[in-house]
């Protein structure tokens, strides 16, 4: 069932530690099959020194386990509120990427301060509201999805693909899972420049206009960024 | 003699490498037989280069050497006090990990900013008050214990297992080894995380109610994170 | 054609990846055929893992491409640019290195100071001054270059080979493909210590005359560093 | 001629690369035979990827090249002055290492913060003051030693093996390559922990008893740090 996007999520999940975004069993891929309904997601806790696809379980969007012998990721209801509430979304990463968990740590949302945001984030990267102690006491892991997409009511979340939870870290989606990694390096790497600069400059202000030139010449109506697709 | 915490031991001693936590010689672990009495630790000053299990020294609570033919490392004394201080403590580890000690030179305790560090720690990560002169002079790595174990009067030392000797640097441990090395790796990421957040706003505080959905997800009485332990 | 300058640029933009200067398919890398006119650069948005140096594209000065199948870098026109400005420029090369590019984002020039900097770069590395919105709508990236060759009004290109584009990142250049990276190495560890630096030290000023004892003693008439060029 | 210490010359310059200190053909490590008076040394800007023994230099304390086809460092005047002024030094390592020469930028003395300082370095790592414009154009490099050994009126230069010099650079030392090049990875390391622990509390001050402590337990008349040396 759904082999190839196991094999794609388990891919993904180990492409985590190959670019430094995760140590230990932290960080965690899904994919969605959007005709179906059904996601593929890591398994809870589980080391990924010997992870494999078989490893990965398939759930519904109400969080029931479809396949598989281990349980799904405790991030999955949030996962699948995304899933529910962005509708181009094929792929979420969760990491505790070091710059990026700074940021939502620090309750800050990433500003975009410069052309390397803007080829891939139109926006700032928003910081969630806090969760009340209801949300967090009820159904913590779905309300921290209800709070993300709370984040995008004026925002596109396909333009502007990640978000940083309040006190907790990033998640990053994309239309692939191969994309949401990206998207999550990408995050990583602006969240650290962004903290470099404002040391070097605490009162810069991007230019509104380049951020545009940069987000269209890759993303808009007359893209001519990379090859053409044919 | 204890031939099985040797290799652990000596496993987890070139973990700390790995990991990046430990250049040159720097850095040690112990691991006790709580039924014995007996600890097992890293000799003094040794390269990890061509370290073997045999080259472990087992020391009784006094530190006697009961066998091996190298010194105990001259931190043992320490080890011993945190042993005999803190019943639930299967190992322990000792590093100058560059973040955890920068904050140990620093004299502060690491504040809990986010989830990352309540996934492990419940609390802040206190730094020990000062030696005397007199504590300094007269028998130093064990006091350097007493300071430790000062400092978790009113915490529970396996529920925030690690510490910062102020002006020198951290311990970590845990019930086992490969534990105690995780809680190591842990600390050093918490505490870089938690200097880039303040850089980013110095002021943020972390919401109670978030540390303790978090850290009882993973560790309360109906913890659901990872797989079952059969 | 240009077989032996394709395989240069080939191998110069596999060692961005190799010093850490990008990830992903950022960055790119061009050399030219000043008795031709003719400019090898990297083609755009294509992955460094299976990049050959057939796949590298000629163009001319004009932009228009003379031989191979895939697009040129999107910033070719900037390339084109410090060609036609810079007369002594073997190639170019851009990336979005972090501590360079956050530099950038906060538009301010990198200060020489210390004799790392004065080693390659005689004067600080200017930032560019803002692009007008019709600049950045009209013809963006040959723009680009038309705000970098201004940059050097006061300043030889040849003996400062780095620059900082406002709100977006660096391009360093030299005599040949090998050196231009050389150069955008170097501008990354002098953009990092700067930081580190002013961290330090805000008000710092550097000697002026070990300056220029350092840049000459490698660049000047009577150079005496490295081995004697036969 | 010397082939012993030829051999530990080259490793000790290609381990400085192995340890992160240097990039491209930055850094250079002298040893002395003092019966001789001979000192080896790396060639100037010459390659580390083909650098073999034979390529080393041997040069008397004049600086008198006595075997070698190849030019030694243009550094090696300091090397000299170093071996003059300090009886006890058996190796000279110099490098662009990032945060020592950060704080060599900022022209600040690296204070005694913290054990892992002390363990190494007795005292401040000082910095030198300014050199005269007639200083940095008469005989630079040379010079450049005398500064440094200006910095040790009142210091033991082998209970602080290391200093910087200002605008420029740290050099280390000790008894042998092997341990000028661990000297120069501590300083390193000790300067990057010094600048985190100023981030966070820029008025610390480091306990004395301690600093007595930690450096007498691994270099006092009674050390018990490390194995017996039999």
């Amino acid at each position: 069932m759904l082999e190839a996007l196991k094999k794609e999520v388990c891919e993904a999940n180990l492409a985590l530690v190959r670019h430094g975004l995760v140590i230990l069993t932290w960080g965690n891929v899904s994919a969605i099959d959007r005709q179906s309904g059904l996601v593929v997601i890591k398994p809870s806790g589980v080391s990924y020194d010997n992870m494999s696809a078989e490893d990965m379980v398939v759930v519904d969007l109400e969080g029931n386990v479809v396949e598989g012998s281990l349980r799904p990721s405790s991030d999955t209801p949030t996962h699948l509120e995304i899933y529910k509430s962005f509708e181009g979304v094929g792929a979420v990463v969760h990491t505790h990427s070091t710059y990026a968990t700074a940021w939502s740590q620090a309750c800050r949302s990433i500003p975009n301060l410069g052309t390397t945001h803007s080829d891939t984030f139109h926006h700032a990267i928003p910081c969630t509201g806090e969760m009340t102690k209801e949300q967090i006491e009820r159904a913590y892991e779905k309300e921290t999805g209800v709070v993300i997409a709370e984040s995008f009511r004026t925002i596109n979340p396909m333009h502007t693909p990640a978000v940083l939870v309040a006190h907790h870290g990033p998640f990053a989606w994309g239309e692939s899972a191969k994309k949401a990694v990206e998207n999550a390096v990408i995050l990583e790497e602006v969240a650290r420049m962004a903290s470099i600069t404002l040391a070097l400059n605490p009162t810069v202000e991007m230019n509104e206009d380049l951020v545009e030139k940069h987000y269209n010449r890759k993303h808009g109506a007359n893209a001519y960024y990379g090859q053409i697709k044919k």
